[in-house]
């Protein structure tokens, strides 16, 4: 009985703290897994009753019959680790926990999480939840749930399984992919992921023969290495995998009890961090429901230019409201006659002429995708512009649709074709603008940096340590001197910059730590005691005075979801008021990096914008490569580090200022 | 018989064209007001048959039988016109058009329709379309129409009415609301709007004692000012008007036939036309069928703070998919109990302990409004936390709710008690948020402008004159002196700036007609020498060189859709690339300016930003407000303007760079 059996086609269940009162949450597992029409065994246990809703009940897990593939725990309290040490005995290999109360709140219930854990694995028991709404298998007819969803009649089994760390969302995206017409195949509310997390639950579901598209809500990434593995597997199986993740605002994250952001903000990290592994990221809830038919059987498009939609409608208004958004995605539209960007066939075509136009634009190489757009007719007359859709010669370029009015047989009738449907034009742009921007995962470069030996291993750099470190990866530093303490000698030529040489002062501007643009010695002994008098006894940084076309800024970071990120943003106040930056995972190339700058809306200053002198921005992606290398250095030493400004030369480039924080 | 009778309460109608054959279109009319009962007389008119689906045909209008109130036109070519000759002789008050081929098709048609417009308005027949879909009343079983939609059985009534540029999204929106129990009063396909527009239509509903809300379908706006009286009449009226608005890209816009913007974008600019007149704009077309409730009986909230939101939930993840959306459009979240953004009754409230909850925080001042957000047990157990919302007390604050789950039945229970319900979390956010931002219509300021006397009414103003211009309206300008050709002579004391003085250079640091920084007069000699290589015989401009703490643009535009426009951003390339700007309709009060100033983030250089200097922002909001009464100009002379850069120092702003294009 290998793992995925007993947690998705298990032979026997046993339902702990089965209620015999029909309507309480606790008797929804039995009532479910009996209307779903269940195979196997259904073991109820409680404690109080001998017989639950027409079953025998048992006292205990130990006193049940038979061999049991899974227990579904739902009772209060300390009965839940009782319930686990039983599991134990009896070799049931799996234990999905309702029961709250632990992780989901606060310390001292996650203290007892571990505990339970941990005596679940010296016990040899798999464990889901706690706080798992439970799993559902369509095809499998198993309903081992409390979500209320599954009083449905007959769910449509599929081919897209779902893991979600919401566990209404199980419902939500099986009642409305249901109401619809699309099928599925697994459902699994992960809860608190004590043990089997969603990175696992995606390893097996793409080694499932009955999976073909992976769907995820996630309010948070628990362990982004493990996930970025499953992800590649679930690619290489040729399972693609769709994510919604909450934290587009701070509220969102903040209630998603993520980590908070730096300035590269945690959600751009994770858009970098899905890209990277190959999933795909959808923005609307609505399309992680109508998704999964665009992506079944398809592989990344990986596209190096706008993609190119072909747009064939029998209304103009309902074409529009779609092509305004793919628009704003920066998708543009493809049309055979160039005087307008949509193919309008309204009240003009048979349906056979319908499809031909459909099969035409799907041969032609004008065009990545081919999207119809039918109007009232889709709720009444599906034989005018929705059949001929299904009759469309359909290859590896994706034909979608979208029907204006309130039409969900036609939309069923669609799904049952595996014609990838959408009921908004938002959800219909996003789910395209997602598709086109999906990439294969990225093969990063291996190698590694040495850590240079005179340099800390703990703790703070200061900015000369912070500069050798840079130089040591490659980066172009400013020609620095340090000055000593009482005499501040320097043989550097004047004009410098002097700064005070401190590990602790973050924030030098403020702090009165920096003199720029210091003409003479006479002017530097000046400047320099003025520093003292706030930072007695320190020694000076003494640098060269460096100018530029302009500035970047060039930062690094472990995030604690998703790991090494690499930041290149516009310099000065820029990156920071316009959040105009670019991230990946690191390490990048340098190829990679120069379309991260690409991305850079301030740098345009330097791409010959408006006859201004032209940057050397080859140098700039030199650098991102060379800081991005952080990543390599053995045990991932530094936690966070900047170059802020590096400044950009018509030929060249040089780091002015730095900081870097290593790990504790 | 009223316009508004005739159009939506006709005694009797002629359907001309209507086929015998049911299965086309131009049987539908004949059908549909069948169908769903309508009560007057209904004559159908055709050439070719006595008798059209059992109804007795007459060959022509002419010979029509008894008093006709409107005619609902369907034949193609040139019978249109026919058609229209016999309303006027017949004394039929109201035409509707379906048939296209008029300005819908090219030069040639719209000379057709403007020629066939001014033969009805001499004839006094009032004309919807051509190319509209039709009329609906629903509560008067009025089904003038081809759209499919009417192949619905019993659509339900309601107060709420509708206005489409598309007449396909008159069948989405009847169809999608019916679908969830959201009922109609009026829906008007407007079609090419050749003499009947958007604008005379929201006149008349806001006189419909029928219609308390009006939602609108835009893909352009064709009368700006009509528009704008017509939205302040609704307002006056106590009737919301919201619009959904195609243009939100370029590629959109191109499709919305709509003019291309200039810097300002047209889209931005009817962000603030819609607001200043009291209207509510939606981004999503899902919230224009579901936000009715929310405004029905509402008035704006006039908030001067970001909105907060009460939001109670049965389930976490429901929840946060809207909060999270909340928050990207800054709406805070408000809790009694702090540590956690909503009030999450999972599974521990009973019925009364959840409207209570909600009865609490609808009385809370700390509140604007109360979310209602329901899990899976909205589909089958409605009475958990689906009626407990119905019960709560209502009043001025809104309470609405979004349901995760497939839940029609639940969306209709609530559309019945006018509750606002909402099925994506993303148009539930984008209409709370549409709400929380909707003002009441501004009053602007009354008022003249002078225009100077020496200046030209026409064409474009070389700059000195644009300067002059600007100071006469108040904003200070640079010292500036004309130095003449050929001896160039000036007063200003070096350093100065030199521009060669012409109306026709546009781009003047392209053209190489700028010296900045100029040291002397032997310095002015020779660059000027330089210029006038290019330049030859030119006239110069010179400049006391300014400089201040940051640079600003304010710009002028008349809009061609919504009139006039001022526009403040930052300096530099900033405001370019990064659309870093406000717009607001002008003229506006020093007031207004200082809000509209708020918004441009580059600003934030001078608010105090990393200790930066402040800058005089009162003086900036001056110069705004200064430039905005360019539309009080007698005749609205000024096409475009701009200052740029308007230098705003600590003390004081000052105007060194101006621009001014008047209309042709």
């Amino acid at each position: 009985m290998t793992l995925a059996q007993a947690l998705f086609a298990p032979r026997a269940v046993a339902l702990v703290g089965a209620s015999g009162d029909a309507g309480k949450n606790s008797a929804r597992p039995l009532r479910f897994l009996r209307k779903h029409g269940y195979a196997g065994r259904i073991v109820p246990v409680n404690a109080a009753r001998a017989e639950v809703l027409g079953e025998r009940a048992w006292p205990s897990l130990a006193e049940a019959p038979g061999e049991i593939d899974h227990a579904f725990i739902m009772t209060p309290g300390d009965s839940v680790e009782r319930a686990i040490e039983e599991c134990g005995s009896r070799g049931i290999p799996v234990a999905t926990i309702f029961s709250d109360g632990f992780a989901d709140s606060g310390a001292e219930g996650a203290a007892r999480e571990r505990r339970l854990v941990a005596r679940a694995r010296a016990l040899g028991v798999r464990v889901l939840g706690p706080n798992s709404m439970g799993v559902v298998d369509v095809p499998g007819r198993l309903a081992l749930t409390v979500n209320a969803v599954l009083e449905m009649d007959g769910p449509q089994s599929g081919t897209t399984s779902f893991v979600s760390q919401s566990g209404t969302m199980l419902g939500t995206v099986l009642s409305r992919g249901a109401a619809r017409g699309l099928g599925f195949s697994k459902l699994v509310s992960v809860g608190n992921e004590s043990d089997l997390g969603v990175a696992e639950l995606v390893e097996l579901l793409a080694a499932d023969p009955a999976t073909r598209v992976i769907l995820l809500f996630l309010e948070t990434v628990r362990d982004g290495a493990a996930l970025a593995r499953a992800a590649r597997a679930a690619h290489a199986a040729g399972k693609p995998a769709a994510v919604y993740k909450l934290g587009r605002s701070r509220l969102g994250a903040a209630l998603a009890r993520s980590h908070t952001g730096a300035l590269a903000g945690e959600d751009a990290a994770l858009d970098a961090y899905f890209r990277d592994c190959g999933m795909v990221r959808v923005d609307q809830l609505e399309t992680l429901i109508e998704i999964a038919p665009l992506l079944a059987g398809r592989t990344p498009p990986d596209l190096s230019r706008p993609a190119r939609v072909a747009v064939v409608t029998t209304t103009g208004g309902g074409a529009a409201s779609v092509v305004d958004r793919l628009g704003v995605s920066g998708i543009e539209t493809f049309a055979p006659d160039a005087r307008s960007p949509i193919v309008d066939l309204t009240m003009k075509a048979t349906p056979a002429q319908y499809t031909k136009a459909l099969d035409d634009l799907l041969a032609s190489p004008g065009c990545d995708g081919v999207l119809a757009v039918v109007g009232s007719s889709a709720q009444f007359h599906p034989q005018l512009a929705v059949e001929p859709i299904v009759r469309a010669k359909r290859g590896a370029k994706p034909l979608a649709a979208f029907f204006t009015p309130h039409a969900e047989a036609s939309l069923a009738l669609l799904a049952n074709s595996g014609v990838p449907a959408f009921r908004t034009p938002e959800s219909c742009a996003d789910a395209l603008a997602a598709f086109f921007a999906w990439r294969a995962p990225r093969k990063t470069a291996g190698g590694s940096a040495e850590w240079p030996r005179d340099l800390p291993k703990r703790g703070r750099l200061d900015e000369a340590q912070a500069l050798r470190l840079f130089a040591s990866l490659g980066v172009p530093v400013v020609e620095s001197e340090i000055a000593r303490s009482p005499a501040y000698e320097h043989a550097l030529a004047y004009p410098v910059a002097a700064k005070v040489l401190s590990p602790e002062i973050a924030h030098k501007t403020e702090a009165g730590a920096v003199r720029l643009d210091i003409p003479n010695r006479a002017a530097f002994d000046r400047e320099v005691k003025a520093m003292l008098a706030r930072h007695p006894g320190r020694d000076m940084l003494v640098q060269k005075m460096e100018s530029g076309l302009a500035e970047a800024i060039v930062g690094y970071r472990d995030d604690p979801l998703v790991g090494p990120i690499v930041l290149v943003g516009a310099g000065g106040v820029l990156a920071e008021i316009y959040r105009d930056f670019a991230l990946s995972v690191a390490p990048v190339s340098e190829e990679e990096a120069m379309a991260m700058i690409d991305k850079v809306k301030g740098f345009a200053v330097m791409r010959g914008y408006r006859n201004l002198p032209r940057g050397d921005l080859q140098a700039l992606a030199r650098a991102v490569a060379a800081v991005s290398r952080l990543a390599l250095v053995a045990g991932r030493r530094v936690a966070e580090a900047e170059i802020n400004p590096l400044m950009v030369k018509g030929d060249g480039a040089v780091a002015v200022d730095a900081f870097v924080a290593l790990k504790e």
